[in-house]
């Protein structure tokens, strides 16, 4: 590994990843403001900020940043999360100075044309309608609201149709100028990159980005509850959440191994139990959610609605077993799919560059490898049994039901089995 | 590049594609059966068969599969579509041995348990559920069926839950003796490997597999259609066909050129023309699908009930137009966009591993990079031009529609703007 880090004057750090052998790079921009650092009144701006940092800066339209990126060959994108946004190009070796050029346009020169924002806020629209008809999507942002109620890290990350088509260029921009700080911004770039000329690229387009400013951010606190809404589906969707972990948790990499014995891979506890032992389920799986100060373990899971109570008894009393009965035998599968799976995603440029520059975001600096690895084999059989006592003991879960719901237990009935 | 391929002595091909500075590999058999492979009795079986692959072996439990692979870190998956089977495992690079052996045994020993059989076929029906519970995912079901009615081809993979549930053990076994055939089958790696060492395995693990049977495939014949279902959903998901090109197809690669440049990226006509300067949807998207002796182009696009009439509209002009007012830029670009998206693609071990396999199923030869670049580029704006023409004009559409539908134009109104 040959990753190399510089900080600019301002504070924007500059992280390089050559990898030997590679004709493309993956280039990108992670800004460290997102969902949760909205207030109520902001709720979806963050989301709505990224979409019209591609419709037009001082010096290109929308048509010519995607036509400029795109005759060469080059994709961009962006994302927008709750604790981050992102934006990413993917482009053949030659053209990372463009990339980067691109970059720096959209996000310091972008003008928020009224007609382009009136325009945008409508597909915003239709994104909200795309994702409400998507259950196995709209359960996750039920699920968040219903554990984190009435704060920023709960709420939606795209906001109400109501409140989107209620942002003015005022607010965007000033947003903008509020959250987009170089000390919380990374430019990260894997492939075919060379370090020096990155610096100096980024120098020249980003060195003048605001050093100073600054936000709060309204700590995250896991309440938990109920959330059901009765739709005609031919599944219900299920999903449960407690308390878990936060990055700065020593618990954070054996809820990993805890996450991938439980609901992981084939070998896993909840797909031999509920899919291949009961055929329950086609999908069921678990996974961790980690913030700054916060953390969730979740379970999913869709069945038809003759199943639900059997599949809601039975995942609780899987989740309950695991500190009675885990066996060193589990724990070993699940820290070599959780080795071998880090090692298989850091195979790619764009998930390297990513990689890197959410670990700079939270740890202030690169994880090499090795000592990743080293964390997650020190994890002991005790504090992955001790770990699943503790999240599934006198704790509120966090129910989240989508579907034909009569036959679905109250909550009061299950959460009572989490006592 | 440094591919190889070696016939074995009944026909299976064995192909490796070692990437140098790798630490994993990607191992997989694609077999070239599929949903179109089946008759009307049968549909379903294919995928029914994949799932039972996993259900245990003369020598392994479905336990015992999961945990052996997973135990050294590695996964193992499949997948069925309407022309193949594929079967691929991702593992460390000494594993390589272990997946060959894992790979052979559920192909070749499975033992088709009648408990295993009943629950698994229950999985199946959940999958079904949740596949129809996704509007986005179901419509090209529909989409298909209408393009191809009354034919396997246009049949879908996961066939009917009263099918799926008639299926018996001595149906399956004898679909995979029918259909699993060495001169169909091929090994593919990418990543760690050696192909001297990779034909050793293969020649050990699949020698004895049967190179004579066969089975008939029965030509698809396009005739195009209307299908709606009237759903409560927040967007009408509207998606459109006309008879495209097939993999043996002069026109391939001009269809490739005419979906990126239509549908394929931001600066793509339908990006500009329906998200970009009518703000109509937020997903709006083509693609070109081939088999081998037909295939489609398809356009997709989500829109809420009110505006339904107008994309369907804007849709259509948009299409006729290109023949008429294409430009060299925007050929130039996309060609730019599809080469260089084929070295992307080209970066990751599972995916070139599945390319290669595919290109000697298709093709009888691995097709170099600089081949299919050459072949791209010999394209002229005029046979794109001419393409769309003879697309977009004088052919019976096909049509799915789901979500609030009393606003869309009838079949035959649109249809008519074909003529």
């Amino acid at each position: 590994m040959d990753v190399k880090v510089t900080t600019l004057k301002n504070g924007l750090r500059v992280i390089s990843d050559p990898m030997p052998g590679l004709e493309t790079s993956a280039v990108g921009v992670w800004v460290d403001t997102g969902a949760r650092h909205e207030t109520a009144a902001e709720n979806g701006i963050s989301h709505v900020l990224e979409h019209m940092a591609f419709k037009g800066t001082s010096k290109r339209s929308a048509l010519q940043i995607a036509e400029v990126i795109e005759s060469v060959g080059g994709h961009l994108n962006a994302y927008t999360s709750r604790d981050q946004t992102a934006y990413y190009a993917r482009v053949l070796k030659d053209d990372v100075p463009l990339a980067v050029d691109i970059l720096s346009d959209i996000l310091q020169h972008s003008v928020f044309d009224e007609q382009e924002i009136a325009r945008e806020k409508e597909v915003i629209v239709q994104e909200i309608g795309q994702t409400f008809d998507t259950p196995d999507d709209i359960i996750f942002d039920y699920l968040q609201e219903t554990s984190y109620p009435d704060q920023p890290i709960g709420r939606s990350i795209l906001g109400t149709v109501s409140q989107v088509r209620g942002f003015e260029r005022g607010m965007i921009a000033d947003y903008m100028n509020r959250h987009y700080l170089a000390p919380g911004m990374v430019l990260s770039a894997s492939g075919a990159v060379d370090h020096d000329a990155l610096v100096r690229l980024a120098e020249e387009a980003f060195g003048d980005l605001s050093a100073s400013g600054g936000y709060e951010m309204e700590p995250a606190v896991y309440r938990g509850g109920d959330y059901r809404e009765a739709r005609k589906l031919e599944q219900v969707h299920y999903a449960l959440s407690v308390p878990g972990a936060s990055y700065m948790d020593d618990d954070y990499y054996a809820l990993q191994i805890l996450s991938g014995l439980l609901g992981g891979g084939m070998s896993s506890r909840l797909f031999q139990e509920i899919r291949e032992r009961r055929g329950l389920c086609y999908s069921v799986f678990s996974f961790a959610s980690s913030f700054m100060d916060s953390g969730t373990f979740t379970v999913y899971a869709g069945t038809g609605e003759e199943h639900i109570n059997e599949l809601s008894h039975v995942l609780t009393d899987e989740l309950r077993r695991v500190s009675d009965d885990l066996s060193t035998s589990e724990v070993e599968r699940a820290k070599a799919q959780l080795k071998a799976s880090l090692l298989m995603g850091m195979e790619g440029p764009a998930a390297r560059a990513e990689v890197h520059a959410r670990q700079l975001q939270i740890y202030g600096r690169v994880l090499p490898a090795a000592e990743i690895t080293e964390s997650i084999d020190a994890v002991s059989l005790e504090e992955v049994k001790n770990l699943a006592g503790r999240l599934f003991y006198g704790v509120t879960p966090t129910i989240a039901a989508l579907g034909p719901l009569k036959n679905l237990d109250p909550y009061e009935r299950i959460a009572a089995r989490f006592n």
